[in-house]
């Protein structure tokens, strides 16, 4: 059976709804790509009783605690105390952390409060774990043959000690050598269920193997993610087994996958659009400018997207854009919005959405109706009419992955 | 001693972080509202005996517990069996409910599969709460003096039996007749520090009194949120006692505060051009669309918004907004952009926007500066120059936030 370990989040803000927890989730996924169960996750207030008592019930079952917030240096920050108690050990001043702290405030040119001070007490029988992101450091307390980690609340600093000191630890601990690798394929156009029909043939064949394992993620609208996760004797080995069964989901679903682990809809078009040496003018209506700005969410948009034109109100279709008066909610509409922000910003390739958000319908069309249009520079063009559902604020995210798949499939 | 109310979140996938657990900070928040203590929140997976021995554990102290998810219709949904446990009760088939669920499939033209009528079975003893959007009931079942409410794990149907039946079964247990309101005021433009010390007056008044309560919420990017919540005899009289404390913060802090409860900036914007009569047009080049496209997310933004242009190419703010060529990280710029747009697309008012999102500098100017400019139809302008903290995104969305306040203030 593998190391289990569960966590236990500190800060009443948690518990009263101010501050969604989100590094516990993020914790749980990290154990979970690397071969370690989790048991629990509980949030407690920041009240020394009831952290101890959820510490000391949270180690009946696990092997590992990872302790998450309550590390900083007002009267709030117990979490040092709870957990020495657990330990049965006294807090001492620790001076090699007391002079890591007073420099990260020289380093900033601010002037220490001495109750900064207060960070740098450590458990008797605690080890460090640096910081070098804040000013708390993370602690690795045992208490009899379990432990119990200690990291600060900053999703930034924690990320950071989870991965450089926390899971290498656990695995040592899990006596497993074994080396994890994991690689996300993200992929656009299909349900999960539609998935996991057109994958059958590789998820039986790789539950009788029992590595690597699949397992799909749910990423809101952005489509489903694929998450291969294989373990090796060590990493070349990893990445190839990576590598080989990454080749067997796409012989299936290659026509879906557009990119890979931090790949996104919005970065892989624009890395196809400039290996092609090509720009890009953008012609938006029903998302009203979401497009070109989840794609100058990247640095360096700028070598291939000229910019876009918002044209919300129809007349601003008709008068800057070219478009035929008329009803706009059409291919049509889409084509001749592609080539006018083609020729008015010019650009290479015009990429225009028209459609109808709701609540009411538009020119005899429903709520959920999208016209992407493609205007490239040899004259030619294409278009797509989809019936996307939800509300008004998810039809509008559907539409921009949508036109930016057609323009990565017409352009890939 | 306030009712204190703990909360049990399962599924495996919350442990795994497949999905963010918002469901318990929502009802955390809830019940703070309505003056119930929050203890302890868990998360466990779709395991029997661990399901019974963490309700068993939050039952000790609280003195009711929210059970969320695990009440579907699949062999992984066995909350029912698990508090019928604790309750040490048998589970029954409820024909009523039984009905309830087939009249909704047959109302969706859907077959019913048998196994959906294992969201019939009921505990001995427990009270149904009628299932009004999915197919399970809620259940209201007593454990001794204490009580244990199932909810589903799908948001919108547990929101609606918190608000419905539970919040009021609390209050009713808690034996507080008082009603509780509550009203946010939505604030820009100082940190929550700067805030406290304008408020202090009012804030050392609230705690002499105890009632209302003041709060501050963060919200991202989107500033502070003021909460006031009143206990009183009635609506009315809490109404009454909100409308006075709402005056004495305004009174203090009157000209940060933009809108109340589910305003946004963008919505106030909007209505606030909507009530003069103008018609907006705006340019962006650092923000790429995000300031239109927020505008847009609003239904009914058609009336007010003409559109934009995202002129994120330097010869597109040249050519097309007809802004001098040069340096563009300047007010000049933005005032020209401003003008621009206004005429380009038939506007009276043009808002515009550009600046440095980095990773580098641009025209000399550092990461993080913005350059906001307005144009009336009148002819006058105005512009505003802001160093924003932040990577890329964040300095983007403070981008768009400052923006729309300053256009707010220009014509407020």
């Amino acid at each position: 059976m593998s190391l289990r370990c569960s966590v236990l989040a500190v800060g009443t803000e948690l518990l009263l709804g101010q501050i969604i927890d989100t590094n516990s989730s993020w914790m749980g996924e990290q154990l979970a790509a690397n071969g370690i169960g989790s048991l629990m996750q509980i949030k407690v207030g920041d009240n020394h009783d009831r952290i101890v008592a959820a510490l000391r019930y949270l180690l009946g079952e696990a092997d590992a605690v990872i302790i998450c917030g309550g590390l900083g240096p007002t009267h709030d920050d117990i979490t040092r105390q709870a957990v020495a108690e657990v330990m049965g050990s006294e807090l001492v001043h620790d001076e090699a952390v007391a002079e890591v702290i007073r420099q990260m405030f020289l380093g900033r040119n601010r002037v220490m409060a001495e109750i900064n001070l207060r960070q740098a007490l450590v458990p008797v029988g605690a080890t460090i774990i640096p910081q070098t992101r804040g000013t708390a450091p993370g602690l690795i307390c045992p208490v009899g043959d379990k432990v119990v980690y200690c990291v600060p609340g900053v999703p930034h600093e924690m990320r950071d000690m989870v991965e450089r000191a926390i899971v290498p630890d656990l695995k040592v601990r899990s006596g497993d050598p074994s080396v994890i690798a994991s690689r996300v394929l993200r992929t656009w156009g299909d349900s999960e269920s539609g998935l996991n029909e057109r994958l059958q043939p590789v998820i039986d064949r790789l539950e009788a193997l029992g590595n690597p394992t699949l397992a799909f993620l749910a990423s809101g609208w952005e489509g489903l993610k694929v998450r291969l996760t294989a373990a090796a004797a060590n990493q070349v080995e990893a990445t190839a087994l990576l590598d080989s069964w990454d080749g067997e989901v796409r012989s299936l679903i290659g026509d879906q996958v557009f990119g890979t682990d931090d790949d996104t809809m919005e970065s892989v078009v624009l890395e196809v659009l400039r290996q092609r040496g090509l720009t890009l003018g953008v012609a938006e209506s029903v998302t009203g400018g979401l497009v070109s700005g989840r794609l100058t969410a990247i640095a360096g948009a700028s070598d291939v997207l000229r910019g876009g034109v918002v044209s919300y109100a129809s007349e601003v279709k008709f008068d800057l854009l070219g478009v035929t008066p008329g009803p706009v909610i059409r291919e049509s509409t889409a084509i001749e919005m592609a080539r006018g922000v083609r020729k008015v910003l010019g650009a290479d390739v015009g990429l225009a959405l028209t459609g109808v958000a709701g609540p009411a319908e538009q020119d005899g069309m429903p709520v959920g109706t999208l016209c992407v249009g493609i205007a490239l520079a040899d004259g030619t063009t294409d278009a797509l009419t989809a019936r996307l559902p939800g509300q008004r604020q998810v039809m509008r995210e559907l539409s921009v992955i949508t036109a930016l798949d057609f323009l990565r499939r017409r352009l890939g």
